[in-house]
Parts: structure tokens; C-alpha cells; sequence
């Protein structure tokens, strides 16, 4: 176990993330600093980075050296990103931070950023396809991702703080401005001429300025869930946050429910910028990564520059299952059980896999693996700690609506508390993301009672019952268990639930 | 680190808890099983344990030895109760159990029933005095405690089985079998001379059937939280319990909510003799205790038999830090720079500590102690998820609104998250143990920015800022830090909150 530090210098702020390594290349984020220092402002007068501004980023990075000193992190992955990129006097800045902090810092070019950004990308988002947009401060990079690959990848050198100044966006503007702003944003994207190729539809956005547009909606929608990673936008949506935003003053604008004061100023280049570029290729859905470039950079460390994660959620199970120290080979059997059980009764699912929004196997996947999870709080109740375990412990690979299917499996998995009542349980708040009653209740307590078979047959948490064969008769459902030990622990423990499952299946339940 | 188990074997039931021990005494359970054996069906015929339930036992007994085998557990600590105790066929049971099963089962008498059931209470409940009642299937216990020591102790050798058979108090019942049922109880009560002799005005209730009444009280009033230990009810709501229960034959019974069904044709009885036994001496409170012979066992085993834990929060604080592995120094620090902040700003509080429902300091105490214990679910927002793990981690020491007001004050340590909107933090639902306005809002929020300051002046979390000095004047509130080192990330940090801590104090915030 041993720690390391991400630094990220930026144009408007200096962040840090530490994060602790342990075995099987698992992480975990242990803390963060960040610290507005604006290292960009003034930098257009003569193109170099201002001496107020280079002593607070000096005193900023002593004060992070100093965290790694305590915590005793020996590897510190500093880089810097578009305002030191740019200055003239780059090399004396670095070389103060080398005297006085003793610190390497390696600047990125906006390709190297795009490809950290892609790293954070790929490796928490399950998916293959989608054109990434970073926008910070100095810059944007577009990535264009490919069958998990980087197929093209362009860093564009203006970034927010470059479209507010230059168009004079601070405040209320009017629409000769608007149109110049929009007419540049297209010229600057029709540059790229790869983009015309891209063959997805998805739009996925990194960085705090695509955040607070998903947040924005969030706050509009009243939506229940805190999780912006995964989130995802229409095209409509963003378009009609963008008409909300540039309609405003400042004033007005920082009285955005969801709008982040300290960003009001910088809003309207931003999302123009969104919404042009969805416009003009067609990007029909804008989904939210709350991983980028800092989490680019620990995961490429973690797999030494080769190969990405190549099953994102299944990296980010065993990261929790190894963080909280569950008993991974009883979860392991407990999903290979419920599969069985799955396979066997899926006849008496009303589930259409096809139709169903959501992929079955990820969810019997995540609600078995860390049914266990909630014991870590208590072990009384851990079924409903599990609940909101899998809600926050920060699960990659999901939607929304498969991580919450996920947390309500798992929090029936326990039959003598079914009923969920309890204020943190409360299904009526999730009524956007699943069903109240209908399919997805039936799902939900159909896999309920088959986790809680497969457990109680794991009852002894050390694999007595190897494995399993199952029959589906007119009125019967039966279970033979596989064992060379006594495993009427085992069956009686899974037998409690046979009324429940009487009730749900219309069938009696036999385990032999 | 090795595991426990518990086995107790009663006239009811037989339960299995297993508990792994850590280093300094602290522990876990790990888990924990039941099964409805009925051991003492029978018994009342010819005085003998059945063969039919011997024979269930005894295959309970030896499935609870293969889950004890499984995961190592070599110690077990089994005792048997109130049936085996009468029964006289007593030896030859145990002579089976050891030969069958390898376990050795220690009877207790009445009085070390009602030992471990203090050893439970003393450890778990923050009260000096107090009138311990234990209401099993076999026998009633009595434990007068005073000053944390046992006073007086007796076991009545009827339980709620033998109130319920005698009686025949299954269905519904007539005035005159009322009659007969109280009048049997104050006599029984009265011949325990020492009862007239009690100073104090709380009854501590344990076992399942006190729990029970306790939660038919919750659910008749929507109670939010559900925690059992530490519940208190009146003697007037205990009595219209029993006025619900009695006058409803057993179908209606069952339908009472929060009454378990397999209680309730037991349920009279019970209900009964604690109504009887509060008026009889004017007991004005129901104090619950979650905890009792079970957990009895596993205090008394930590601590040799010796003298029990002399302070309950505290041990109860330190099982969790090392439970969750949590930075003891960190936390322990953090504590003692917001108890000299606390001490100084002490005459900005409206807060009258005399009138106030609550001891301050347990309150701060739980919530820097465990400021940070949401940062095993997740970094990210890891105030909120403190919020969760103090509320149900199963801390011993606190009432409900202390408890809930600790957490409240740990949710709220990061300002940058003040606003508290997300869905398990909802004030509004706790407005029955907590003032959604007024006093209580002000002291969680006025702690939580103390807590917040002292967690930044331990920034680097190895206790830079050795102390602090502080000095309230007319306009400011200025806190001299006292260090060998350079601490400005900490003043940096503790500065960020100077805006909240103006408008809350009304002063302004110098740290030096």
C-alpha cells in the first residue's frame, strides 16, 4: 500500500488528488485540494504568466508538497495544461517550481491532455464509442474514441476564459455578439475536419463547465440522485440551457439554481460551445464523465501506459470489494449461484432482455457482488446499508437506472425486512429512474429472492454447496444441490424463503 | 484478530451471534443466526424437554457448529436459559449436546441471567441508575442498577409463555381473566421486597416483546429513525399499548402494526406485567436497550468479568474508529481544537447547555470523532456519508437526538456543501427528535464551521497546529495557532469558511 499525487496546474486552478494504491492495482481517493490561483489571468498582455500569479502558484504547490510530506506520498505526477503551455516564460516558471518546491512538473501538449482525458474516460465509462469534449480554461480538446481506441484526437487553444474575454461575454450580451461567438465556434470546429466522419452520437463531456450544464438540469428536474458521472443530457436540453444562460445577466444568470457562482462568468462560452458542436454533427445525447484528465493520470500509471481497463465495471467492483475488505470469494459464489437460478427461471420473468432499459447481467453482477457491502456500516440491517453502499461508493460502468435496480436487489436481499420502508429506501423518490410498480418492481423482487437463495446456499461462506441443477415443472421449482459436506444449513436457510417465492413465482419451492 | 460466537439457547429460540475481536477490545459482529425451536414447548406435562424438540435442537446446535467451524470461531460461548434450567432432564440434554455436537452448554441460574443482562445494559445504556427488566419465554429477570453497579437482582421463574398458557391469553380475553392476570402480577411484583426501595424513575426494557411494544409506539407515530436502542416511551404510552393489545382477538392483533405476528398471541401477557409493574412503582419511562444477555457475554469476555466499560460513548466511538480503520490522531485532535473553540465562542451560542435536551459535549465528541467516517464509502461527498455511518453505525451512549444532531453537525464540516438538499438529509423528516428552525438549527450550524475550522487547522492530519489561542473581541474572533512548522496551508484552509463564520457569529475570523 503506498500513496501517489496527482497535480494538475491549470488556468484557473491548482489541484491535487491523492489517491492510495493497493494490491491488485485498486485505488482509493483519500483527499483533494484545490485552489483557485487563475494562473492564466493577465496572460494576454505579453503572453507570459504574471509574477503575482507564479508566487501564489509556488506558495500553492509548497502548501501541496507539504500534504504529500505528511501522507508520505513518494510519487507526484505534476503536469500543467494550456496557460503554462502557452507562456513565453514557461521554463523560468518551471524551474522556481523545481528550486523551491522541489517538483517536476511536466507540461502537457493538448494532445497529451486529450489522451489523459481519454484514459479517465475509457477506463470509467462503459462505453466504446463517442466523440469526448474537454473544455477548461485555456483549452478544449476533442477526442474521437473508437472501439475503446483513440481514432483522432485535437486540442483547440481557446478554452472558456479565452470566449469570455474575447467576445466580452462577462455580463448581458446581445445578439450581433452571440453571432459572432456561434460563427467562430463553427469555423474552429469545421476546422477539424475529422469530425465530419464520426460515426456516434454521443457526446461525452469532461471538465466542471460540462458538469454544472448536467447540474443545472439536475437542479430543474428535481432529480433525485446526486451523481453527475453518467448523467446524460438531450441535445434539446443542453440547447434550451444554453438559451436560459445567454439571456441573463450576471446577476441573473449567478441566481441559476444549479449554476456555480464562481463560474456565472464564464458560462456562456462554454456552453455555446456544447451546443454548437452537438448541433452541428448531430450529437444527440450528451453524457457527463465525472472522470478526466487527474483520473486519466492514475489509471495510466496504474496500467503502466499499456492497455486500458478492459471491463470497467468489473475493475471498479473489485476496487470496492477490495477497499471495504469483503469476502470476495462468497460474493464471486453468490453470483455464480443467482446466474444459475437466473437462467433457469427466466421463463417466469416478464422481462423482455431486449426491451428492458438496462443490461440484466451487469446488475444481477453489481446487486450479488456487494450484497455484502452494507456490513461494513452494521452488520444489523447491512442489507439497506448495502442499498445506499452500492448508491455512493462511486460504481463505474452503470447507468443511473442499473445502479439503483442494482442497490434495490441487493437491499431485498434479506426477505424478513422486505418491505423497504424506511426513509432511505423510499422507491416513490426514484419514480424518474425506475418504475414504481410494473416491470421494474418485478425485476426487482424476482432477483431479490433468487441473491437471497444463492446466499443462504452460501450460507457458510465457504462454498459447501458447489454448485447447483435446477428443474422448472408445472408447479414446482427445484433446486439440487451439488456438495460432498452437510449442507442442511445451507438448504434450511434457503428454504425460509420458500413462501416469498411461492408468492412471486407461483411455484413451490424444493432444494435438495 | 479471532471470532467469538454466542450461542444461547432459549425456551423460544436459539441464536448464534459471532463476533470478530480486534486489538484493544473493540469488536464486530459478523453474524448471526435464529431459529424458532420451541424448546420449551411441552415442558409444563411431565417437566422434561420434549424428544421431538431435543431432536431439533440438537440439529440446530450442529449447524450452528458448522458455521462456527467454517469460519474458525474456536471459542463459543454457549448458555442455556429458563427452560433447560427447569427441565429434569436437564443433564442428560446437555450429556447429548456434548457428545453430539462437542459443545459444552453452561446453564445459568436466574441471577447470572440477569447478570449478563446488566453486563448488556451497563455497557451499552449511558445511565447510572435504573430498574433493569428482561421478559423471556421461561422467566422475568429484575436488576435494580445503581450507580453502574448491581443493587438488587432476582428471576421470576414465569415468562410470557407461562403467562400466556396460564392464562389463556392467546385469543380474547374477558374482564375477569384481566383480573386475574394483573392481580397475579402485582402479587408476584410485591413479593420482591426490594422494589418498594428503587430511587429511580426509569425502567431499561430488554428482550424481544419490550422491543416490540417499543415498535408498535414507532409506527404508530411515523417515527423516522429506525433505531430500537435508546428508545423511550412513557408509562401513559406503555399503558395504552397494552389497552390496544387487549382488547383485540388474535386476528385483529396481528394486524396492529409494528407487532410482529409471531408474537402476538404471546404478547399480552407480556405487555401486561411491564404496564403492572410501571404503575406499581411509579416507573415513568421505558428506556429500550437493543442490547442484552448476548451482547452481555461478549462484554463480559472482553473484560474478563472484571469491571465493566467505565465510559460507553467513548468505547463505542473507538470500535468504530478501528473498525473502519479510521486516523484516530486525525480525529482525536480535530476534537480538541473544537472544544477550545467551543470554549471561546461559548457566549455567541444562544445555547443554554442547563435547557438544552442533549450534553454538548458527548455531541461534539461523536461528531469529530467521526467527522470523517464517510470517507470508507466514498471520498466524495463524504460529510453526507458521515451522516449515514453515525446514524447507523450502531453507537452506544447517545439518545436519538444527540445522535441525530451529531451526525447532522459531521454532514455539515465542508461549507462548500452547506446547503445539506440531498435526499437522506432531509431535515424535515426528523422534525419530531429535532427543530427544523430555531436553537437546534443554530447549533448544528455554528458546530459544524467549529468543526470545519479545527478539521482545517489538522490539515495535513498530523497535528501541525499543536493548540490554539483564542481571543474573542468586539468585531473579531482571532485564533492564534501555536506551531514549529509552517501551517499556512492549514490557516489557508480554515480562512475558506471566514465569509459562513461571519454571518453566523457576527465576527470576523483572524487566524494567525
Amino acid at each position: 500500500m503506498r500513496n501517489i499525487a496527482i497535480v494538475d496546474i491549470g488556468s484557473n486552478s491548482i489541484k491535487l488528488v491523492l489517491a492510495e494504491i493497493k494490491k491488485n492495482n485498486s485505488f482509493k481517493i483519500i483527499d483533494e485540494l484545490k485552489e483557485t490561483v487563475r494562473l492564466g489571468e493577465g496572460i494576454e498582455e505579453d503572453n507570459k504568466l504574471q509574477e503575482g500569479r507564479i508566487k501564489v502558484a509556488i506558495q500553492t504547490l509548497k502548501m501541496f508538497k507539504n500534504l504529500c510530506n505528511a501522507t508520505e506520498t513518494k510519487e507526484i505526477i505534476a503536469v500543467a495544461t494550456a496557460a503554462v503551455r502557452r507562456a513565453d516564460n514557461q521554463e523560468e516558471f518551471l524551474n522556481r517550481i523545481k528550486e523551491e518546491v522541489e517538483l517536476d512538473v511536466q507540461v502537457l501538449s493538448g494532445e497529451e491532455e486529450g489522451y489523459y482525458d481519454y484514459w479517465g474516460v475509457v477506463n470509467s465509462i462503459d462505453r466504446d464509442n463517442g466523440l469526448i469534449m474537454d473544455i477548461g480554461g485555456g483549452s478544449i480538446e476533442l477526442i474521437w474514441m473508437k472501439e475503446r481506441k483513440i481514432k483522432e484526437c485535437v486540442s483547440l487553444s481557446f478554452g472558456s476564459l479565452d470566449l469570455t474575454r474575447h467576445f466580452n461575454l462577462y455580463d448581458s450580451i446581445t445578439s450581433k455578439q452571440e453571432e459572432q461567438l456561434i460563427k467562430f465556434l463553427t469555423t474552429a470546429f469545421n476546422e477539424v475536419t475529422w469530425l465530419k466522419d464520426i460515426d456516434c452520437n454521443s457526446l461525452i463531456g469532461v471538465g466542471g463547465t460540462i458538469r454544472n450544464i448536467a447540474k443545472i438540469d439536475q437542479r430543474n428536474n428535481d432529480y433525485p440522485l446526486d451523481l453527475l458521472h453518467y448523467y446524460q443530457l438531450k441535445k434539446s436540453t443542453v440547447n434550451a440551457i444554453y438559451e436560459l444562460v445567454k439571456n441573463k445577466d450576471l446577476k441573473k444568470r449567478k441566481k441559476i439554481s444549479g449554476l456555480s457562482k464562481k463560474r456565472a462568468d464564464i458560462f456562456i462560452g462554454a456552453t455555446a460551445a456544447v451546443a454548437t458542436l452537438m448541433n452541428l454533427y448531430n450529437l444527440d445525447k450528451l453524457l457527463i464523465s465525472g472522470k478526466g484528465i487527474r483520473e486519466g493520470l492514475i489509471y495510466n500509471y496504474l496500467y503502466q501506459d499499456k492497455e486500458p481497463n478492459s471491463n470497467v465495471l468489473d475493475f471498479s467492483i473489485n476496487n470496492i470489494v477490495n477497499n471495504l475488505n469483503l469476502n470476495k470469494k462468497h460474493a464471486q459464489h453468490v453470483h455464480k449461484l443467482a446466474k444459475v437460478l437466473y437462467q433457469e427461471l427466466k421463463p417466469l420473468f416478464k422481462l423482455n432482455e431486449e426491451e428492458f432499459e438496462g443490461d440484466i447481467d451487469k446488475i444481477l453482477k453489481t446487486a450479488t457482488m456487494l450484497h455484502d457491502a452494507g456490513n461494513s456500516i452494521n452488520y444489523y440491517d447491512h442489507h439497506e446499508h448495502s442499498f445506499y453502499m452500492i448508491l455512493n461508493s462511486g460504481i463505474n460502468g452503470l447507468s443511473h437506472r442499473e445502479l439503483l435496480i442494482s442497490a434495490y436487489i441487493a437491499a431485498s436481499h434479506r426477505h424478513t425486512k422486505y418491505d423497504l420502508r424506511k426513509y432511505n429506501l423510499n422507491r416513490s423518490q426514484f419514480t424518474d429512474i425506475i418504475d414504481r410498480k410494473g416491470d421494474d418492481k418485478e425485476i426487482i423482487r424476482k432477483f431479490g429472492i433468487l441473491v437471497e437463495i444463492a446466499e443462504s446456499l452460501d450460507r457458510n461462506m465457504n462454498g459447501l454447496v458447489e454448485d447447483i441443477q435446477c428443474q422448472l415443472e408445472d408447479n414446482r421449482f427445484i433446486i439440487k444441490t451439488i456438495s460432498k459436506e452437510d449442507v442442511e444449513l445451507e438448504i434450511n436457510d434457503a428454504l425460509s424463503v420458500s413462501k416469498g417465492f411461492e408468492k412471486l413465482y407461483n411455484k413451490e419451492l424444493i432444494i435438495l
